[in-house]
């Protein structure tokens, strides 16, 4: 069976790696499984046969045989706790290393969220420019918290896991904004994450689809 | 070993159940794991003691013998995982039942943490009256959609599992809105869940908890 995973079929952010199935492709090169990709268009997200296997009606989805799963907290989770090399084999270790994962996803990101909002769903209201300094100091002070708990360390428990895959992708979208550059240790923590030669492979795959080019390595 | 889990000394909620304990001990009292509550005051959550063990200063933690966990989805995964009762055995129906945990925290709950985010700390804003209704909109898709997949089923996937306990305790945060009652069905599932002996009995004790009264059996 091969793995086939679905993407916009040109990403809004014109392969910027900001969508997610970067994530989901990351994933897939750490645990170093070969995949497949299904372009869908915006028109085809919102009809019946991409609803039936995402209900929000998003990328990425996930078809391994008879196995269809959407969302990508919970792909990367799959990947994760099916192939080797993105958890630990000490429980307790894995167990922390998994709420990593729900950290990125419901703690950190949400906050994140609100600043792609108010950017582009809010971009010409009258209100986004006085609020966007609200959101970002709500960020900040989450940003803040996870900088002290990482130190000096290169991963925030232990080796590289499935946490760090997820909190990275999650902290890259705040490049644009300038605040990851607030936090040296996290701009660090970002840098070395897409350092690793699996990041480097899924980020040229998704700029090649997104741009048509072939991957450049 | 006991299970120990920490909660707001006093819940800003005052006992409607909000607080994300709920979440934990509803997953506790489903699986039939007996625990005990410390309780934590808004300063000490941000005292280097309690940072130690959630480094974002919330509530709630988890604690059994030397396992420290924080984030409520990781603890509701992490006791459905090593107890019986919120995850199905088969395979993919598991890894499904997992999806939802992530829909639930990542797609449906960052729509409304922008409501709570807009009435409870930029309810003073010039902007929030205009706001609110965009914020509703954007849930209303969210809620559409997961209406439309839940249909006429009593769960989102076969048997009541991890990833409805998850939803519905998001949903719950809408019932103050009124958004939730425009979906009759999402309604249902929520009273449905609610009506859970486990539910009934978690929402008693966080709400004693809260009032210091004993809880109502």
């Amino acid at each position: 069976m091969t793995i086939t995973i679905t993407a916009f079929e040109r990403s809004p952010d014109g392969g910027m790696g900001l969508a997610r199935d970067t994530r989901v492709r990351w994933a897939l090169e750490e645990t170093g499984q070969p995949y497949e990709v299904r372009p869908v268009s915006f028109a085809a997200m919102k009809e019946p046969a991409h609803l039936a296997i995402h209900p929000f009606g998003q990328i990425p989805t996930y078809e391994d045989g008879d196995l269809v799963l959407f969302e990508s907290g919970a792909i990367i989770f799959h990947i994760a706790s099916h192939y080797p090399g993105l958890l630990p084999n000490d429980a307790n270790a894995r167990a922390r290393a998994i709420t990593w994962i729900f950290a990125a996803l419901n703690t950190v990101e949400p906050a994140i969220l609100e600043l792609v909002t108010a950017k582009f769903l809010e971009g010409d209201k009258p209100w986004t420019k006085e609020r966007l300094p609200l959101i970002a100091d709500r960020i900040r002070e989450r940003l803040r918290l996870l900088s002290a708990r990482l130190g000096d360390a290169n991963w925030l428990d232990g080796e590289f896991s499935a946490g760090d895959l997820t909190m990275a992708s999650v902290l890259l979208r705040l490049r644009p904004s300038g605040l990851l550059n607030e936090f040296p240790r996290l701009a660090d923590y970002v840098a070395r994450s897409e350092a690793r030669p699996a990041y480097k492979r899924a980020f040229a795959d998704q700029l090649a689809f997104n741009t048509g080019a072939p991957p450049a390595r």
